[in-house]
This record gives C-alpha cells, sequence and structure tokens, in this order.
C-alpha cells in the first residue's frame, strides 16, 4: 500500500546558493558543479566596521546553502556567516545549511588546562543560534567536535581527494613511508598509510621545561633511503612541519612530500616552507591561498578542489540521498 | 517574625573585575571608583587568527564582571568578549556579568526594509549562548534593544553626566537651542532640552531620489542668533553632524556645541569635526579615541569619564541594591 | 544541473485559515481575498471565565494561518489567539502563522523607568511558546519590536493605504502640511511627508512637574492658513490628538485630516474626535470599531481595509513569495 | 571536617513579599502571618485594556514571592501575574515564586477529544517563559499537572484543613458518608473518608445522548439514614453537586455537608446553592468570594483560611527548610 | 484561488519504517498493514552493556517511525529507542516519530509525597532531547502525560477493540456488570460500562496502617449472581487484579472476565491469573507476552491486535490526514 | 572599598552527599574523606523494572552531590542517576552536581562511519536535562566530550595517581618503556613516558579486510630486552591489550605492567589478563571490580582510590576555591 522507493522531489522547496566573501573562488566552483548561480547578495563593511547584508531576491520556503569559510580574518569571516544565517532564516527560507570548509577554533576543543574557553563549541553555539538548520564542513581537527553541535551536519573529508592523488605519485616513489607529524594525528595518519598500502613512523615531541622551552623531537620508526610523507590535517605557521622535515631529513630520508587539508600558512609558513627541502606540497582549497603566498610556493604547490565534494553533498543534502554512499558506506 | 529590612551580603560570593583588551584605561577607571584591582588574565592573537584566554586564579562561586566595549575593531573585541563569558561560565563562576560600554550593531535593531539582519538580536543572542547572566551598558541606540535580550541587564545613560557638565556652561551661553541632529533622536532630544530648559529645533533629511543621491535639509525650528547644541547619541563618520552644523550656521546660530555619548568617530569623522566652526565637543569615554584622533580635535574635544556610573552600579548589583535610587527614580 | 527557478509549489500542505472571534469582518474580508472559506472551530468561554477551543477537522500536516486582533478586551482576545496556536500545533500542523493585525502591549516596549515590564516582549514570548512558527502584524509602535521575536515574521505597514488614499485628496487641498503627534512618531512622519510632497511640522509636547502635572504644547514648524494632516500610528483616548488639533488650530490651521492605521478609540475618544473640528478622520480596519463609536463619528470616518494586505501576504507566504517585491522593494 | 547540620541562614538574599490584585484579602493575611509586610507596587489598567505594573522599590539579588490568585476575570488575573512575574526578573530579583492559590485552567489538563487544547500546561509554558524561579499551589484538580511545569513547586494541598475541621463536627453527625460528586475524584474522596474514618459512595453520571443531553445520574453506595459529605475539589456553576444533594437526598440521606477547596462559584451557582437542603458549606479562601454571593449563603458558608499554610510554606522555601515535614512526610 | 480541498501529498518525504528489539511481532505486523517492509539496521550490545546502532540506508529527508515498546527490560528498551532516534536525527531524517505502543514509567506521573521524582516526565524529557518530533502511543495510565510532551503526539486508546471483542461475548454473559479494579480508573471503567451499556461497580482499597499494612477492600455496587468484568490499564504482578477476583467471587458473582490494555504481567502475575477462577483475560499487544507466561495462561488468554490501529495512523500521520476521524470524533 | 580577598563562605547552602547504588564503596570513602555522611534514601527496583527513588530529608537550598558511576548494568545505572537529579531539581536543591568517576558511552563520541549515534552527546543531553547543574567525572575517553555539555563540569585525571604510583616501582625496573596500546591513546601515552621520563613506543594496529578480519600489529618503537608499561584509558574486555602484551613479549620484553584508569573489565577480561605474562595491573576503583574478578586476577591487581581525589574537588567546589591549584596549574 505505501512504497518504501524513493521519489527523487525537493522537499525543501528550490536550491538557493549564497556565498559569503571569504572563498568567492570555491564557492564559484561549488555553484559551476551545482549549475545553479549564486544568489545576489551585498555584503557592505561600514566605516564604524559593522557588516552590513541584503539579500537581492526573497528565499522564502527554499533550500539555502552558505558557502563562507573561516579562515583569516577569522572573526570578520565568521561574523559575516552569522549575520548571513539570520538574514536567510528571518526572510523564511525553509531550510538554512551552513556550508564552512574550515571551521575555525577547532583546535580550541578541550580543557587541557585550567580555565580555558572550548571556543570551538562556542562557535558552534554561534552557528545554531544564528538560525543554521544543518551544517556541512570538512575535517575537524576532532571527530569529536561534530558532538558540539545539536544539528545534524555532514563532516566531509578531503581524505579520499589526498590519498587519491598520492596514489598516483606512489610509482614514482621509492619505499615511501608516512609521517604523523604530531602524535594527536597518529591514528589518521595510520588510515592513511593504511589507504596507499605503506608502512608508518611517528615524530614525538616533547619538552622538558616549560612551554617556551624548545622541544625534543624523536622519530619512532625508519625513514632511511625512503621517500617521506609528512601527513597533517592543517599546517599553520609551518612550524612543527618545518621540524618534522628536518628530522626525517636527517634520519636518512629521500624526497620529502607535506600533505595536509587545510592550508591556513600564517606567516611565517610560506618562507618557511619555500626554504625546506620538500618536493611536493599537497593541499586542497578549502582555504584560498593568497597569490603572494603561493607564489613563494611556486613549483611545489598542488592544491586539489574540494568544489566537487562539496557540490554533491549538497545535491544529495537537497534531494534527500545518501551522503554515505558516496564513500561505499 | 521576618525582617523586610535589607542586610548588605554579597549573595554571589565575591567581586571579581576582569577586562578585555578594548578599553583599557576606562577599565582601570572602573577598577580605581572600586578599590578592586582587575584580575589576571592572558589574552592571545595567534598568528592563524585565533583568539585565546586563560584566566590567572580561578573565579568559583565568584559574582565576576567583564568590562569590554566592543567598538573597532568590532569583531576581534565581541568574540574577546565571548570567549571570556564562555571561559568563566564553564570555570563555574556564581554569576557573570558583561560590561558593554558600547554596544555594537545598536543601528541594526529592525529591517526597515525586506531581506535584511537584525543583528544587534543576533549580538544579545550571542552574549546570552556565551554564558552572560547579566549586562550592564550605556546609552543605546534605541531603548527596545533591552528587549531583544532574555536576560537581565542595567541599561544605563551618560544623559546626566552630559546635562550636568552642559548646565555649568549655560552661564556663558546666549540663548541656548538644543538641535536635533537626527529625526530618531527627537524624543531624547527633547529631553535633554527640558533638562536643561531650553527650546529645541530639528534637521529633516529628506531624500527625493535613491539612496545614494544626496539629501535636501530643512531647520525646523528657530536657531538665528542663538548658541546652538547639536546633540546625538553616537558620532560615526561625522557626516551628519557636519551637514547639521552648517545648516545651523547657514541659518544664523552663534556658538556650536556638539554633544553626544559614543564617540565612534570612525574616519574622516576627526578630520571633518576639526574642520567645522564647533566651539566644543562634548563626549564620554564609552569608547576610547586613539590619540592621534584626539590630537586632531586639540582644545576643542572634552571627554567625561563614565567609570564612576559603571563604578557605582557595579558595587549596587553586587550588593543587590537598587540602581534605580541613584537616579532618584 | 539544478534549475535556479521557481517552482510554485503549496511546501507546506494545504492552506487552512481560522479566525478568533476578536475581527470577524477582517477574518471574512481576508478569507474571500483568498477564496478560501474560514475553517470551522468552536470559541467557547465558560461561566467560570475559561476559554475552550475545538477545531471542526483536522489540521495536520496543513499550513494553518490564525487571523484574530489583539484589541479589547485584550486579554481574552489574546488568551484566545495563545490557546488556539496550541490547538493547532498538538494537532499536528505543519506550519502555524499567526495573523495578528494589531498586536497588543506594543507601547510597553523599553524601560523607560525602572523597575517596569518591558511587555511587549512577554507577549512574544508568549506567541512563541504557545507554538507560532511564524507571524504576520501590521505597523508596530516600534520596528524594533520584530526583534522580540525569535521566529520569523512579517511587520506590514498600511502606511502606502493610507498615502494612497491622502494622494487622491491632495487636489482638494491648500498648503497641505505633516504634523507629528508624538516627537517619537517624528521620523515616521517626515517619511508620510515625503511620500506626499508636503512639508512637516513637530508638536513638542513638555512637562515641568511630575507625571499629572499638564505638559506645555508647542508647535515647531509652519501651519499658518494651510491644511493640516495630524499623522500618528494609533489614536487611543484621543487625548494628544485632540490637543494637538486645538493647537494648530489655534495656529491658524485651515482643515485638519486626522490620520492613524489602529483605531484603538478607548472612550472617551469617539466623544472627543466627535467635538473637534476635523474634516476626516482616515484609519485602518485592524481593530473593529464598535457601530455605536462609528456612529459617533458619522460622516467623518473613513475605514480602509487591510484585508487585500493580508491576504496578498498570507497566498505569497504559503507559496514561498517574495512579500518584499510587493512593495518594489 | 564538613559539617551536614543545617545552618538557618538566607540563601536567596531577603524576602519580598508582593501581591496582585486577584486575592488583597488572602495576601494580607499572609504578608501578617509572615510579620512581613507587602511591597509597594503600581498596578494601572489603562483605558485600552492594557495592564501597568512597576514596583515601589528595587528587588536586587532578593527572594520574591508573589501572591495572584487566578479567578475571574481570569484572563486579566493571569495576565497581571505574568507582566510582575516579568518585571520581576527584570530587575534581578534573585528567586521569583508565583503563589498562586487557585490555578485557572487546571481543568484543561488532557485531550479526551481530538483537536482540543491542553491550556493547564500553556499556562504552566507562560508561568515559566515570564520568568517564575518556582511556584506555590493548592490542590490542582490533577496531581500531574506538576509535570507540566519544568521548573521545580510547592503543590500544597488545604485537605488537612478541611479535614481537621470535619473532624470536629463528626460527633454531631450521625452514621456520616463521604460522597465523591464525580468518579474523577474518586480516589481523592477515599482518602477523605479514609481520614474521617467514614465510609465512601460515588455518583455515576452517564450520558446516553450527546454532550447536550442531560445525564442520568446512578448512586453507587448507601447514604440511606446517614449524614452524607458531599466532597469535590471544586465548586463551579453548582450544577454537578446540586444533581448530587438532590440525588442524595432522593436515596434517604439525613443532612447533607458540601466540601470543596476551590469557591469558584460562578453564577447561577450562589443561587443554586442557597436553594439546595444543604446544612453547611465548606470551602477555603484560594478564592475570594464576592460579598453579594457570600451574603446569598449567609449561614450555610464557613471559609477555611489557606494563609497560614501558604504563610508557613513560604517561610520554609525561604530558609530552605523542609515543607514535606509539616505534614509528617 | 486557493483550494481548501485536501491533496493527498506525502509532505515529508517517503515513509520509512523502523523497529527496536523489544516487540519485533507487533512491528512485523505493522509493516505488514503499511505494505512498506522494516528498513535495515544493527542493534548490538557490546560487552560492555553499551548499545550501538547503525542503519542499513540513509533517512535523509523522509518520514521516520520508529516502533519500539518499552516494556521489560525496561532501561534497555528505551536505552535502544532514545539512540535510535538521535541516529536518526544526526542522519537528517525530515521528521522522526516515535512509536512506543507502552510507555513506560507512566504511572510515576505525580508527587504524591515528597521527594519523589515525576520519572514519566523525565522520559518524556529525554524522548524529547534524543530528537524524536512526535510520537505515537497507546493507553496511558495518565492522560495527563501527553501534557508532558511538548511536541504534538498522538495518543491512542485500544478501549474500542477492547470494548467491540467484549461487544461479541456480551450475548453469552449473564447481566454482566464491569468493576474498576482501582478507584484511580473508576472514570474510564464508567466509560467502558456505557459503551457496552453495562453497570459499574467500584473496589474501593484502604490501608488503615502503614504502607506496608495490607489493604481492606470494599465492593461498592452490585456483582451477586452477575457476569463480572474487571477492567483496569495494565495488569503488573497481579497482585490487586487478584484480590478484585477473590473479592467479587466472595459477593456472589459469577463468570469474571479480566480486561486490560497492556499484559506487564511481571512475575508472579502468569502464575497468580493462572489459580484464578477467571473465564478469560483479554488484553493486546502492546507488549510481547513470553511464551512461558503466555503458556502459563494457557485456554483463558485472548490477545488482541493494535498493529491494524497503530499502521492507519502512521498511514494519516504520514499523508496529513486526521485521525481523530477513524474514531468518529 | 571592596575587597578581592576570598571569603570561604559556602555560598550554596550546606553540603548534601548522596550516593546511588552503583559504587557504594567508592561513595563510602568520599563521605569518609569529607565527613559528611551520604544522606538517606531509598532506590527501589519494582517487579516491572521500573525504579523508584525517595529521599530520606529535604535538600531545599542545599549542595548536592551525587555519586553514581555509570559501569554495567549501565542503562540501569544510567536511569538511577538521572532519576536522582530530577529528584533533587524538583526538591528546590540549591544547586545539584552529578559525580561521575566513569561515564558510559564515552567511546560513542563521534560519527566514523555515516548513520551511527554520537551517543556520548545523548548521555550529556539526558544528565542535563534530567537537572544537573554542575557534574564532575574523571579520565573521559576524548577531552572534548567536554564540550557536549553547556553546563559547566569539573573533568579530572586520575593520571597522577597513576604515574605516582608507577615512579615509586621505576627502581625496580630495568631500562623501562612505555608503550601505548592504541594510537588514539598515543599523545596520552607520551604524557605518561615523559612524567616518568621513560621513551614511548607505539603498537600499530592495521586491518586489511573488513571490520571482522584479523588486524595485524606491529610494534613501532624499541622494547627489547625492557621492562614494558602498557598504558591505557581503560580495559573492556581485554583483547587488544591481550594482543599487546604478547606483541612486546615477542618483540623482547621482559616484565610487562598494565597500567589504565577504568576497570571496565567485561568477561572475558579476568581470563584473559590472568593467563597472560603480566607482572602487575595497576588501576583504579572508578568502576567497582566484583571481588570473583578481582579474585581471578589475585596477587597482580594494584587498584588505587579515587576517592581522595573526588572528595577533595568536592569540598573545593562547595567552597568556590579553585580545583586547577590541586594540580599546581
Amino acid at each position: 500500500m505505501m512504497s518504501g522507493k524513493h521519489r527523487e522531489v525537493n522537499i525543501y522547496g528550490d536550491i538557493k546558493l549564497f556565498a559569503g566573501t571569504a572563498c568567492p573562488e570555491l564557492a564559484a566552483e561549488v555553484a559551476a558543479y551545482l549549475g545553479c548561480p549564486l544568489s545576489g547578495r551585498d555584503v557592505t563593511l561600514f566605516p564604524n566596521d559593522n557588516l552590513f547584508v541584503r539579500l537581492h531576491s526573497s528565499v522564502r520556503g527554499q533550500d539555502v546553502y552558505v558557502i563562507q569559510t573561516t579562515s583569516k580574518p577569522v572573526h570578520r569571516n565568521l561574523m559575516e556567516l552569522l549575520i548571513m544565517l539570520q538574514t536567510l532564516r528571518l526572510d523564511s527560507a525553509a531550510r538554512v545549511t551552513a556550508v564552512i570548509p574550515y571551521l575555525c577554533y577547532a583546535r580550541s576543543d578541550k580543557k587541557d588546562k585550567p580555565r580555558v574557553p572550548i571556543t570551538a563549541r562556542l562557535v558552534a553555539d554561534m552557528i545554531e543560534v544564528a538560525g543554521a538548520d544543518r551544517y556541512i564542513t570538512l575535517d575537524l581537527h576532532a571527530g569529536q567536535i561534530q558532538g558540539f553541535f545539536s544539528i545534524p551536519g555532514d563532516v566531509l573529508t578531503a581524505f579520499h581527494i589526498l590519498t587519491d592523488y598520492t596514489k598516483k605519485l606512489l610509482p614514482h616513489m621509492r619505499d615511501p613511508v608516512v609521517v604523523a607529524a604530531d602524535l594527536g594525528f597518529a591514528k589518521k595518519g595510520r588510515n592513511f598509510a593504511a589507504t596507499i598500502n605503506a608502512p608508518i613512523a611517528f615524530i614525538e615531541k616533547r619538552r622538558s621545561g616549560g612551554d617556551d622551552q624548545p622541544a625534543a623531537l624523536t622519530l619512532i620508526g625508519e625513514v632511511n633511503n625512503r621517500d617521506v610523507l609528512v601527513v597533517d590535517d592543517e599546517v599553520d605557521t609551518g612550524g612543527s612541519v618545518s621540524q618534522a622535515v628536518q628530522l626525517v631529513k636527517a634520519c636518512g630520508a629521500r624526497d620529502v612530500y607535506l600533505i595536509f587539508v587545510h592550508p591556513v600558512l600564517s606567516s611565517p609558513a610560506e618562507k618557511r616552507l619555500s626554504e625546506l627541502p620538500i618536493k611536493q606540497i599537497i593541499t586542497t582549497n578549502t582555504i584560498p591561498i593568497p597569490p603572494e603566498k603561493a607564489a613563494a610556493l611556486q613549483g611545489k604547490l598542488k592544491v586539489l578542489s574540494v568544489a566537487p565534494l562539496l557540490g554533491e553533498v549538497i545535491i544529495r543534502a537537497h534531494q534527500g540521498r545518501s551522503v554515505g554512499e558516496m564513500f561505499d558506506e
């Protein structure tokens, strides 16, 4: 009497796509993938540093996606996202999804000492109170951050994008070994290594003095005479990976590749990375890399796009189809 | 059997005072008034533009006040406030009060056209979700903004500070008249005029074309041969007051005084104001005026301190005593 | 691949229209405009003063609009609205919109002295807790009240209805001038004047003694030998407009018209207005005017209907189409 | 090291007592019991039917109790209570307790047919959203209503007051039997009977036709030649008890006493009761009985005061002492 | 212009049916009635007593119903339901309905003494916080429990199923009389009696000593030489009904039938009931009866299925059609 | 004027200590440490598997701590905790703190595949909705779980207890090395190693086939001829540590010590551990170890008590003193 078969209806009205000002190229790529233009909106920064948003057309009863990464300038980009979310909600959108390729403050996710914040939870609360019904993001620093939200979300990973690309390089490598630059990344590093069928080694950082004392680094595992893939989820100022590369080199590594999802690349990362004996830097466009930084890394930098991934997930979310089956899960 | 008489107990534990980085001088003045030092905390801005806060001592079971104005850089200052509020809440403070001399985004308080935000409500929601139990602020653009909060608060006014100072100048003025620079300030302007026992006039701005067409200004009321007090709640870029001063001068005004609570003074306000035929600019320290701007207005600028007002309200809030009776209300 | 074009589907199930007992004529007009009959319901007032509501048919999965104004008897009408909202929610309506032509307690929107309520916020909270998903209302006393709600809403204005009608009268007027009866209405009065291309004047009320002392009125601007349009958002007991009309007459006004949205008309408003030298009273039907009051104003009273406006907005809200574009916005 | 012994400190600041306008005599009695005067407040009903409240003094950090019953006029009394609660919360009271001797709408506590409200839950939600931290009430129609609140409360009973009084009458009665006037009161009727050590009988009401058909009444149990105590939680229009008294009389009852907690007494209750062959009507002052109604029942009416009960509970709630032990529980 | 006629669209996406592990047969019957198979899911109990749930397919944008009764083992079954609800919500179901044939803890619905819980409210809160948008349940111990939920729900009754079956037995009975085994069931017992057009009698239980003293039972009404239908909402250990059957037998009852909705049947209920002189035990399958218990009652037990009722309500809830009209209401 | 010095007042009334039935010995030890007896309460499990709680004395206005671990039977223990929390809240406790030595479901803290729950967040939500104002717990599986709560809490660690004990053993060990049994514990393992000043090695588990294929284990780092300390946060069935011990033994380890905080020890953990060549098993009493399991591990098992830690934190929480400074932080 009732059919369990799936109808392909758009249950939340039409799709509508907006972008903040933080990652216009990525947003345009997603729009192109979807074949759905970005909707017009004004984003104005007044002389008093207040942002103002106005939508060019109504979103009543529609299924709206706002693409905004929360990289530098972090607070402005975050506030822009929040204001857009509230504007869409007050304009009676049927459903509002925040698409945040890089979620700021994800490293402030626990109280590892007393009297400090858990800012990632605060950010989740702010996104909810502004009016998001759902969110889509990529490679959170810790998977647990999904539990900071009470709204549902799609926490995606660019892992397959990075391993697929790496697999193509493998025939040109000699005895590759994966090195996790940070012990907090040990488990994900192991997954990376397992996927490309390579062994893994770890770098242990140990601080004997206070927080301001230099840390002693130890390599645990074998890299001698091997090509090394240093992996991490993000590179900020490049301090840690810089030490990691020097250490593996000192331990006899041959070619070194640096692989990470989020190119935060705060200064002086571009300088540090450009001076290191790295063969290739493989990352994604969850954060736009300013031209001057990209120039500094010229020839070494390979940026893979997450736009098809985000686009496909948006389609499926809109049509009520499985996202998991994209990954054979 | 039960006494209705008031005991002077501190029902919420001890008082503890923190300050963000936005208005250190005002915070220090308030601390001095209270005879209670500012508690130590680290506020760090990391290279990736993320803020980090750490309190130097525990606030368990204490009655905490955080002084932070939300002037430029607005988003950083706001986020700093929010992170401090969350940190204090997670550290189990008994009560957390946000003391915000100038509340940002207060002009985005209604949807006067479709598809725009009510950002002041968003800011109120953010302050609540971060963990404030109460708030104290000064001269909101519209009194209704108090209704955006569901937590209780003390919305104070620097009105008495400004009228008290003005009254002292009156013997030196000739036929003073108050001019409301904006019709939205008409009612408060009337109150100002009534308090100093002067008549009032209004400036009507009317736009015949679109938003980008220049507006026609009309003076309604009498200023000829009179000393004029142009009053408003804040001065941003100084465009409106600049036109107002020119208009009253053209209508025969003698000396012109400019009186407002919040010195937002976005550029080129300092240039505009310095070039105007103004006798004195009277304002408060709800927002710190950078030295270079203060220098540009040298000789004309009179900054009255709201520190004693904030300090007294904090004491009374802490001790559970009436704030209203400070104003004979 | 995805179409951004708008489909005209009713995303929230069928439309269903209910009315409380407060404004049956207006509700019937709206129903006629929509071509959708009012759904049956019982509203019973028991001898113990408790209200009881029963719907005649199910509203599961439907898009329901309840029309109920909150004029006198205010508390009964408000409670009736709240009970209907809860009943609809508990009966699993897909979406419930409260259509409130006149929102009670809108003048209690800020704490202008200590230890008083912000009842408009309380009313907003009550409407939300009862189960409204959205609301539609007309000409709030202050636009900021929209920020008291956390649900989205359409705050409409009968402004165009009043100015359109007024424009037709203009050819018969001589040198018309708009007079704002209250300084709180100064800005909206200016907009009215600008739309009909007339100058504006203000009435300033100043109280030298306590709240119970009579206030001194001053006219600021020119009305001599002109036709005067006294404008306000509502007329309650008619005291203020009565004084205003007498003042402009004393200042040489010719014909006087009284224009306002909400005919609260608490006694003795009908007596006061009937005795005043007013040529015409122009208002709307957001509040029903009892026959005996209408009779007292016979010949002077022109009531314009807001039913087409409400009806059109309901259609658009139901179909997910823009409301803003009704006003070329 | 830690003492488990109880200190008698007032942990929520000083006690402060307010009363609405619904039951001034009861409020005065409670105040007298507490030896704590009622705090001053203005309650004004404006011509537009809007209520306004202003407190005469600050309640910051104090432990406030508002006494307001919600009898007729129900909606005005309820709204008055809600506005007072919000005012107290916004004035930063440490704790606000609503003391509601009679809670309106308690009979609308379940959906016994489709498409009707559960208004008692709505009322509970309204009391919470207005700002009550706790509530105190008496003899809810169903004990489950306590579960409608998410705030804690003291749901008291005047049961002991009524049975204590009844026990004093017992020596003058012959073979007393308790009769539950309504099957919904069967269990509480049994408790009453058990406390005074009398048997119980029931009146069964059965409707063969629709809701508007008269119901057939059957007495189940024995009343012949016995004194009868008809008990219920409230008497509204007196229809049911009127039938009950006539039925027990027809079944041979001797003297009939009518005992109930809440004297709702909607007209024509006073007429009905005055015409019935009842020896005594025993009730409480949770609802004030207007003088003309009391006069109609002259000689038969015995009103027992709940003021000492409410007063004692307020003291204990304020001092953090057990309420249960008042009843040896 | 707008049609009020009902379209039969499935507004919440496709229907999807899940079952927990508590009542697999009933769930299968409901699925068969709907013609919609149960969706696959893993429910795993790990050695550490933690439950784990995984859905076999995506539920994005779908209208999901989870069938899970909360009988013994109560806490495991409840937790399983809650985890399934959260999983469905986090997987972005459009709407999640908890179908709970028997709701646990319904007897803990009020504080009849101090310092005890209202666990039924806690259970309602847990179901809401886990993510249910709606719920469907049968014959709550008290109708008021519906008011413990703030989400809408369908509280159904198996009353018609039981009375329809009973009516078929009536021609074979002699002078049947309904007996309410508990005074709390008096009103529902009366309704049962009225529907089958029989008289009613009551059993009064009175405890003279403490809670642990045996209670004295009195029969109020007539059963001599009559067939007796003992009715209640559930039978737990069978202690009360056991006493009731013995009492009516002692009072001269002929055949005794035992009729109740929820067969909780905690041990030693099966033993007690099997030893009683009962002609038939009529109940439903809201709780599965273990084979060994069913065997003990062999020949006496008649289990009526609620599956068609639940199935029909699910269809109507899904299609947005009235549930009330199933019962001519 | 105001003193910033700390008064040692108990701001939340008196302390009151309750215990559930899950860890009576630990609760008694904490009570002894505090010098404050456990308050009386009944916890009853009815035949229908429903729990019932009754407090022996009032907790009005007091600062209550409930000690209940959530080990096996997990769901019963969790529900017992929740019911106690609600009972305390409804009895108007001033503050309720849940003291949960071992928090169940902490391993279900992220969605590492689609369509699974985040049960730890659900548990946090349940604890909050039941009424806890704060919580105290020990060694969460992931520190991020603290961000699942919106209430403040003290997440403690038994780390110092374990390392202090281990340090005393060090003089008797030869070349000790720490081995992290799971890569997810890599960072905490490193901290352990750094504290006792030993090197670290890792065990990498890699699965080539599906979830049901055996995993290949690799040791990364050096253990040959060394004493090995296998560390983890908890031991469940002992499968992983069993493999770990065998691997390090095969790699030449000398004495092996097993160190973990939470002795979950689900069967057949006791059998596995008893058969392994382990010198000592060092753990804590966050979960009671049943006598038969303790017996199976006789001679090897060292259980360190967390009671002084919990007791000290409760005192400090009650008195509003810093917890962080217990750890020199």
